[in-house]
């Protein structure tokens, strides 16, 4: 049976000594955020997501949802988990108190996220996306909507979903077919289908709040392939009376199919059809209620958020992957792995299964490092006290979401495959529970814009625009790493640093140069985001070595987590960073020799 | 649907205007492979495989293998495909003649595998091992194996397994508590539990010959954890008369189990129990029957077939899912490639998309020539006329075989990930097929020997003893390579291969001088196997663009196929070989840092 201890202690190393959130006076309620208060929450969810979710995670992957009789079925046990998950308020660390959350700053949410997903990600995803939903709804809907659903879904007895996909297009919105008619009462009415909705039907819950993007005819009253006629409304399964919040009779929404998929199979991914189901139109309050950027800055917020969640959630189970590997690479005995010894070792002894281990190790400890200072940087983006900080902090997020978002599952996939090599055939077989990481985490290089489409995003938006102002303070924030790693004589990190952060800067300065030449860019884009994935992870490797290095020094009585970090760290900067250089020389061609074929020779 | 055309074109060009097999009159059988008979006989299995093999791929996968009163059935239709394929001789194009085959070289035989996997990667698991079975009972059998068993096994009636691992050791077979107790009448009795055994039982022959690693006691007629008892038996499902080589009862083989498995599920992988099953030792003819090397080396035998077997196993796959993604990026709608059009346009469209398919199919192609290049290094080392070319064809050919397994099946499951991304999220729905090649492509990774034994395989056996004669050879070729380009100007490939071959050269002698170092050695192995492994590809890349640019040059019809030779074999210089200098300098750190931390530590 597969393991999982939730990383509580990584979590505390970062929040405390790292990031010293305690010490965040200005920021709105940083300051109770001591040890005090932070460890027993993440032991809290740990324990309940150890006992009581990761036991039904194999389990649900063997039997999948289905679809009887119009609604779905998820796995046994899920339903009853679910709601003891939201009874205990593990679902609403990080929801705002006025909606009945417990109001903790995303940090939390995040790392209790990564602990959900990393415990059972089939299960964790009906909640992540309730509050990514409920987010987004706080900032696009109705006051009557905030007062009657928002709370319902912090509960968790409602939750939420999103719909975008349509069978025949994803990222590109303008080809969409499902139209919205206002109705005479203010309404609107949807008609159409929808695809690859995770958790669009489900037993979990009372009732689904679905956000769903169609189009509204233009002044001719026509429907036209235009991002401008998308717009952002909300469907709920089960109509609600807007005056009291009472559901009352079934909406005009169907489950079509339950997907069969690679992966994250306890999770109900429906083609949900839309038959002139009431809908209610969302919009930023602050923004014209006739301008479609209300429905795309919504939709916008909500994958912003769900970009993030999918790097994190990439993380936890790469973590999961690698708790077992390690645990099997200590008791899995073959062979004698130095001449003279007839003893034979665990496989752990061997030097490539070693590689594979640390590679996995310092990649997750980085990562969470990386996705807590994001998460750190939007709460100062929202609460920071002075506006250039909120600014920086905004600027930073911006830059480094899509980096997160691809960076993160890319590797997380590399981590669990590296778990299935360690446990060699055995992590073919299906009820060793390996393989089901591989399958589970093969969906985050895809969810929310393929990796490729983040990579665009990287290269054509954040480092267009307000770019350069964003990579300034990201190249600010590695210089004072570089440098306080100096000051203690860990020249030999700071050194690898300095190299890579180079290649950084000559990518940043290629991307400028040619940023008129639309297919060199988007031809670079994937190498150019890989260097930036792997120095955000040195730069967080520099500042957990500085912190490890002084807490060694002064004596922490966790010497062996602290040396860890160290040993880690210096992984990272000899074996990962180094590869900066030749993605900087393949980004560098641009799109030389990738177009020179017609489309039909491939 | 997926789709899957058998790659006949490019074999044809690898045979005769690579490889020029046409003109290799000193090879016995070679001077008659011209066109007119390998085209009919590519075109031949392709159009079965095509009609017959590739319709049951998916229904194979989703209803995979199951066991019923103790016997094996295998998915529906594939009893029936088998057998066709069989009485069409698909099965044994390159088995001996005096065995009933079509006894055409093993080149034949490659392409034959690549195509028949590539359709139906766990159906031809069925046929591709039988034939690694009889070509090593060919070389250990006792004269009545060779007469009544290898015949049926040609023919496809019986089938033939290797049963190597048990449930507590695989790589280190010392630690095997499989036994064998000789009988006063000669055979031998086995008991012990086999795991992971592709083909162990099936309803698609019979009768089943299994290749079996059991021990035999010492002197004092104990059973020892020493690779020499280990010995090398056959046994037969069904008991066999060494007289007249009828079948009789059964034996003592039982089907444990049919593992549930991440892919390849229409191959049946079972735990086999033996109780008492009359076994006949093997053993090279020209061994002392008492030396336990016969055994060891029969098993080696069968390995390093397999091995090679599983690469172009892992190359067939790749090519499917590079197909699928191919038509479906030229089909799929998506977004505006260029700034002023507002024409949609399918996806191939994007540079990032077409780095992706260029990626693998540059690798295909590539490791297709490679691969027939190692297969035809093997025919040479059998059959050419002097002892030196025999000797150096043998030398390559060891060298090579274990990158041919590692580096084939990373790029593989490298290829089929991509194909799954290129799908988005369509990818990852199991209607649609392609991440059936992921799942399927992910076991040659570990079959014959996870990638990291490969990776030790190389740089502490193969680089060693004869290993600077078996590298000055490679070395050799490549000179060769990079001179026939620059005589006609292809001067930007030659340069990359160059340097890439310089960090080869860099590499190899950093493995000679830290020969004593076994940690060192072992951690670096990795990086080296893959230096190794995109020089290979890199150096057919160089060959085949000369062979391009000459036949342009002399206005041969075929000019796309032929400039996209060209076009590839420029991705592979650009793109791929530059890894080579991060490869070194990580290999060159040795074990530095991977050692440093205590096993419990992980």
């Amino acid at each position: 049976m597969p393991i999982y201890k939730a990383p509580v202690e990584d979590y505390l190393f970062v929040l405390h000594d790292l990031l010293r959130v305690q010490d965040l006076k200005d920021l709105a309620g940083f300051s109770e955020l001591t040890n005090d208060l932070t460890r027993p929450v993440l032991e809290g969810i740990a324990q309940f997501c150890e006992d009581k979710w990761q036991p039904l995670n194999q389990s649900g992957d063997e039997e999948g949802c289905r679809l009887e009789n119009g609604a779905v079925r998820t796995p046994k046990g899920f339903a009853e988990a679910y709601k003891q998950y939201c009874e205990a308020g593990w679902n609403k660390l990080a929801s705002p108190e006025r909606f009945g959350g417990a109001g903790l700053p995303g940090l939390i949410g995040m790392a209790a996220g990564e602990i959900a997903v990393g415990s059972n990600a089939a299960l964790a995803l009906y909640s992540g996306l309730t509050n990514a939903a409920l987010s987004t709804l706080e900032v696009t809907g109705a006051p009557w909507m905030l007062e009657h659903i928002i709370p319902k879904m912090v509960d968790g007895v409602w939750t939420g979903t999103m719909c975008l996909t349509e069978p025949h297009c994803g990222t590109d919105l303008r080809l969409m077919k499902t139209k919205a008619i206002e109705q005479p009462d203010g309404s609107y009415k949807i008609t159409g289908t929808k695809i690859f909705i995770s958790g669009g039907d489900h037993d979990l819950s009372d009732n689904i709040v679905h956000l769903v993007l169609a189009k509204l005819p233009n002044a001719e009253g026509k429907f036209v392939d235009d991002l401008s006629s998308v717009n952002f409304f909300l469907v709920s399964k089960q109509n609600i009376d807007p005056n009291s919040g009472r559901l009352s009779h079934r909406n005009g929404v169907s489950v079509g199919a339950v997907e069969k998929k690679m992966g994250i199979r306890g999770n109900a991914t429906c083609v949900l059809n839309f038959e002139d189901a009431v809908a209610h139109r969302l919009g930023s309050q602050s923004e014209s209620k006739t301008s479609s950027a209300a429905g795309m800055s919504g939709m916008f917020l909500m994958m912003n958020r769900a970009r993030l969640g999918t790097g994190i959630s990439a993380l936890g189970v790469s973590e999961a992957a690698y708790q077992n590997s390690a645990q099997y690479a200590q008791e899995r005995i073959a062979g004698k792995p130095a001449k003279g010894s007839n003893q034979p070792h665990a496989i752990i002894s061997y030097p490539d299964v070693r590689r594979l281990l640390i590679k996995q190790r310092a990649f997750n400890e980085g990562a969470r490092a990386f996705g807590s200072w994001v998460s750190l940087l939007i709460e100062k983006q929202r609460n920071a006290s002075e506006p250039d900080q909120r600014r920086r902090a905004g600027d930073l997020a911006q830059l480094l979401t899509p980096i997160i978002k691809a960076y993160f599952s890319d590797r997380a996939f590399d981590g669990t495959n590296a778990a299935v090599q360690i446990y060699g055939g055995h992590g073919y077989i299906r009820d060793n529970g390996v393989e089901q990481f591989v399958r589970d985490s093969r969906i985050y290089q895809i969810y929310e814009g393929a990796n490729g489409v983040q990579a665009h995003d990287l290269v054509a938006r954040k480092l267009g625009a307000d770019g350069s102002r964003a990579y300034e303070a990201f190249a600010s924030e590695i210089t004072v790493a570089i440098e306080s790693c100096e000051e203690v004589g860990l020249d030999d990190l700071s050194d690898a640093l300095r190299k890579a952060a180079k290649d950084l800067e000559a990518a940043v300065e290629w991307v400028r140069a040619n940023s008129g030449s639309t297919y060199d860019i988007a031809a670079a884009s994937y190498d150019v985001l890989n260097i930036f994935g792997v120095v955000s992870i040195g730069l967080m490797w520099a500042r957990a070595a500085r912190v490890a290095h002084d807490l060694l020094k002064a004596n922490r009585a966790d010497r062996e987590f602290l040396e860890r970090k160290l040993v880690l760290a210096r992984y990272w900067m000899e074996r990962e960073l180094p590869m900066t250089s030749t993605f900087l020389e393949r980004a560098a061609l641009g799109s030389r020799g990738l177009m020179d074929l017609a489309a039909a020779a491939l």
